[in-house]
């Protein structure tokens, strides 16, 4: 019998153990993808209360209250700081067996140290004593204590990078780099909500936008001025990515009609967004960035909450889109003119593991060690089992060696023992192939390879560690 | 080493047995979908055979058997008892890590204290032994002998439900409840043999069906009928849900083209099944019972088997149909009214274990705990392998404490014994994660979890325990 | 903690132990589906180097190079031997995990007794060691080492067969058998190659081609001749099956036109394979044959490198097609008028395997102990957990006992291992059963079974012990 969340905790066997200990537990933190508001970063922001730093805009957390049956006054409405929390509390016990109740108690040690198991009994003083703590937890206190070497935001093309510009400028040691995300450029539905977001644009990269060539005018300004920045990485958040055939002269055309607002037939609109997914990898290609893909979701999915709450709040789930296809015939046309970039997929369909470990080693041409990458699991996905089986997809399909690694995909500063947790599950899966024979037990080359999945591929493939030299510098 | 089938048979670690023995075993069962025969039960059936128990219209031994090669006069032909017991004898060694295979000698030991291993050497010996012992053994004494507090047949919205209301007004300690399955209004690809059905349909309901109005009416009244002799769930057993935009007008005139024997054209039919599954679902949410949705099955393959031997005879299988977004419409046009009753999903195809068990999750809105539920594995998932995956997959996408758990779906009176399987199977799950320090070792809390995922959450969740009471009083 | 690879490797307890070492481990192999070129065979090639042995043709081994940015130079590039095994030396303590380290050591082991573990520091002795004991290891030495039995190729129905009738007339013990793979018969989409085959294939079947009815006549003799020669399978690799409505007379004009090189609309193209299709299936049921289908590859996905070095070098990947509504059509079809022959499906989704397992079950009739057959982990699941996944799925959801096991499914003489891998992976998955108490401890029937699956059901299923006999008299 093991106790719970010991410092063992998922490391099943001597090798496990020594393999987490000795390689992978002391190394620094890239998080190369996630959604902390640089605005908090750059004021070093405190909580309030935990309930502050734990549920504001978390709808994992949301989710599962709501499962269990908490109204959504305790989730998202007007319930006070102390009464979110208690709600919290008592859903946590029923959390058993989900992410969640591991993400909780990690936390509350790594954090706070404190060991007790989150429930209607203990809440109170566990509200009190963490809060007493956050006083003195500022952000970069946090980024201290976790080893945070980089991180990645998520941003609008239109966005200011304000915040990261005077962190640059303020000379941390923390990296701080804005990613490129322009999936309002494809989201076509409501023209009205477009023609204002394209303005917005136009305003941000100081172009008027009337033809699709000022379009693409304008995205590679705000595409140069990320990277003046420091960015490094696009993404892109989409169900499946499309893929019609299309000429110039038809997207000139479809452009003109969209930007005067006329509806245009589904198809032109794919060939739009067709046109558009290849013009920004050219970009992400031209600078040497690395693109990300998410999906497969399937967003919104309850309108009723949706108009009282607004988008991303909880109501999202799992798609079965055929992804196959586009994927191969996208990538294809990108390696055609030998403009793929390094690229990252993120499945959110577990069915779709093999699918995505095997596409990738279709674009790998020796020209990078691990150019195309299968991104890790990815939130429904970002627990033990998801991370095992990406894991295990990526290792019999492609080079596990060769995996740039976790990110935290989070909103909360309160997630870096994700890192640890997707270490240990690593070490625990090498510890049991050595302890079973199926691996040489060589410590000392497979403690390389966690070391390399936990952090030194990532540092090699991104290469972030120029940045703050350089944009100090020019 | 283990012996096969002892005590604790599928307890792997120390806390799995105790949570077992001491928490799930002994309590009753709530079998909320069957296919148990009303008739036999209120006729107190007694077998005059193993045979008639176990092979009579069980399609999985059948298939079992064609798979060994045994010719179809031993599995539905005119083959004597004793033969077909002794075909099924000589195949159920074959059957080893199938399901079969355990489900056999579970039911041998449970039923009849039998241990030994069937084959063709114990055939005989076992023939005879059983047999003698279901001279004795009624299916009012298995009840008992199971424990069994709830059972809830499949049923047509034409059935008279004679049984049950004699069963009801015998006042019986069992409860028998209907469940409203209305399929087969939807079935309009053969319109002869479906205007046959809307016509048992009126006279079922005392009114006449010239009208899509009066269709909803006599649909209405078999509703409220069926409530009165206690039915608190519906099913759907579906490919998959019609989700087509419709007007009451554009349904008024399908219905009346397809009620006068006129082929339309099949969006029309998608817009008649349409309307037919929101109006069934609005009548299960104004009653407050539970809904069910049995999706993805591909039935009834072989057409020269089904032309021999009729439908649902074992020739079925998984299909792989897009399902994510007509399950995110249907239930959004559910609940964007407040009208979603309470739902259970199942489906087919394990690998949409995780896009069901993400499913739900949208439309939890705190108004019941576990109002949204991911059923149990169903069909062909109905196995260890099956019910740990969605175990797991509900455990890491959702709340696995508000499960409602386990139901036979059986049509045999000897298939009980799968809740206690059912009951190992999580038991075991909860010990390793316990033995593993995954979670605390705390089995007073996760043994209330075991109970209420083995029984209590159920009680709660489908209010069968008021039905008695007020039928009788009524 | 075990030792790498050492006796009991893969075999984690004492009862895997017993059933591989006393069981499995002796039984010959038949391998009745490989790659291998007959021209080899014959001529008892010897190769001049473990580059030309493990490195010609290898596409698995030349995708993890390029995944570990090695240059196409030192995978199918001009490089020369030596050069091109140091970089895949280079490359195998990066494959950890992936098949291709268990491959490659097994290999090791089992052809020269080498027990080092290939890496920079050791490729230059092994790769004189290797090449040493290669110049006394000519392809006949080898099937007589790994036991080989019989051995399977794939051919089109073009080929003389010239090697296997001398191999035959020469009057080996080992079997030699062709495979009917017609393929190419199907593919439409470029009309001038697929005239030029069709001009070959007259040639070959000694009759002309411009009817369909000329078409399906030369189909038959070479199907005749393939039969003379000793081949009891066909096989096809296909994307999805086409199962299109069609008449006769429909067949007969599409064929005139794409005969004459005129392109004709998807659906006419979609009805011919269709055609196609259902005829090569009663040539096969009427010989008696077994029928292979490799479904849901998604072929050679970049163009710029098949381009350069033409199709199957190792970029293709994983489908999602829809799959089940065409195989239970196609099976259907094929069955309704009791001209189903003995079929074997494989697919390369492992989201797939519940889908195939049951499949099978619906075209299961009796006349033949698993007639149709759920093949065994092909291509990218041909490693441990996919070879335990497909064995879990055919055990859930069909009799895993009738199964007729292992293929190599290679072009590679060196991948005999493949069979040792599997019986020990099947050997270990009934170890664990029986130790758990899921399955009794009765190592003789167990052992049995373990032995059928290992062999003998291949060789009772395909019946090839017959054609040397005969082939020799006649």
């Amino acid at each position: 019998m093991r106790k719970f969340l010991d410092d063992n905790f998922l490391l099943e066997t001597k090798s496990a153990q020594e393999l987490y200990h000795a390689f992978a537990k002391d190394l620094p933190i890239i998080d190369y993808h996630c959604h902390l508001p640089p605005k908090d970063i750059l004021n070093n922001r405190v909580f309030n209360s935990i309930t502050e730093a734990w549920l504001e805009g978390d709808h994992y957390k949301w989710r599962a209250m709501r499962t269990n049956g908490v109204d959504e006054r305790y989730c998202t409405g007007d319930a006070s700081d102390q009464e979110k929390f208690m709600k919290w509390a008592e859903t946590v016990p029923y959390t058993m067996r989900n992410p969640l109740y591991h993400w909780t108690h990690l936390e509350l040690q790594r954090y706070f140290g404190i060991e007790d198991i989150l429930g209607p009994d203990t809440a109170e003083d566990i509200y009190i004593e963490t809060n007493r703590q956050l006083a003195n937890m500022s952000t970069n206190a946090i980024f201290e204590k976790m080893k945070v070497e980089v991180v990645c935001t998520t941003d609008d093309p239109i966005d200011s990078l304000e915040y990261h510009q005077t962190w640059t400028e303020e000379g941390h040691d923390l990296i701080l780099a804005p990613t490129f995300r322009a999936d309002k450029v494809l989201f076509t539905a409501d023209l009205k909500v477009w023609n204002t977001y394209i303005d917005q644009l136009a305003r941000a990269a100081g172009v008027e936008i009337n033809t699709y060539h000022q379009l693409l005018e304008a995205l590679s300004n705000r595409h140069d001025f990320f990277h003046s920045l420091g960015c490094r990485l696009s993404d892109n958040g989409l169900e499946t990515l499309s893929v019609e055939d299309y000429t110039g002269s038809e997207i000139t055309g479809i452009f003109t009609k969209l930007r005067g607002g006329a509806v245009v037939p589904e198809v032109e609109a794919e060939k739009y967004r067709s046109a558009i997914l290849v013009e920004l990898a050219h970009m992400n290609h031209a600078k040497g960035w690395t693109q990300q893909y998410h999906l497969g979701a399937l967003r919104n999915n309850n309108t009723r909450m949706m108009n009282k709450l607004g988008l991303d709040t909880g109501f999202d789930s799992i798609g079965d889109f055929p992804l196959a296809q586009q994927m191969s015939k996208f990538f294809d046309r990108l390696d055609s003119t030998d403009q793929l970039a390094k690229t990252i997929i993120y499945n959110l369909n577990p069915a779709d593991n093999a699918l995505f470990a095997t596409m990738i080693g279709n674009f790998n041409d020796g020209s990078t060690a691990g150019k195309m990458q299968f991104g890790s699991g990815w939130w429904f996905l970002d627990q033990k089992d998801g991370i095992e089986q990406q894991i295990n997809a990526l290792s019999n399909m492609g080079l596990l060696s060769r995996f740039v690694g976790m990110l935290t995909d989070s909103r909360s500063f309160l997630s870096f023992p994700r890192h640890e947790y997707f270490r240990r599950v690593l070490c625990n899966i090498f510890g049991n192939d050595i302890e079973k024979g199926e691996l040489p037990n060589d410590l000392n080359w497979i403690g390389q390879i966690v070391q390399q999945i936990s952090y030194y591929n990532a540092k090699e493939y991104f290469q972030f560690h120029s940045i703050n030299t350089k944009t100090t510098v020019s």
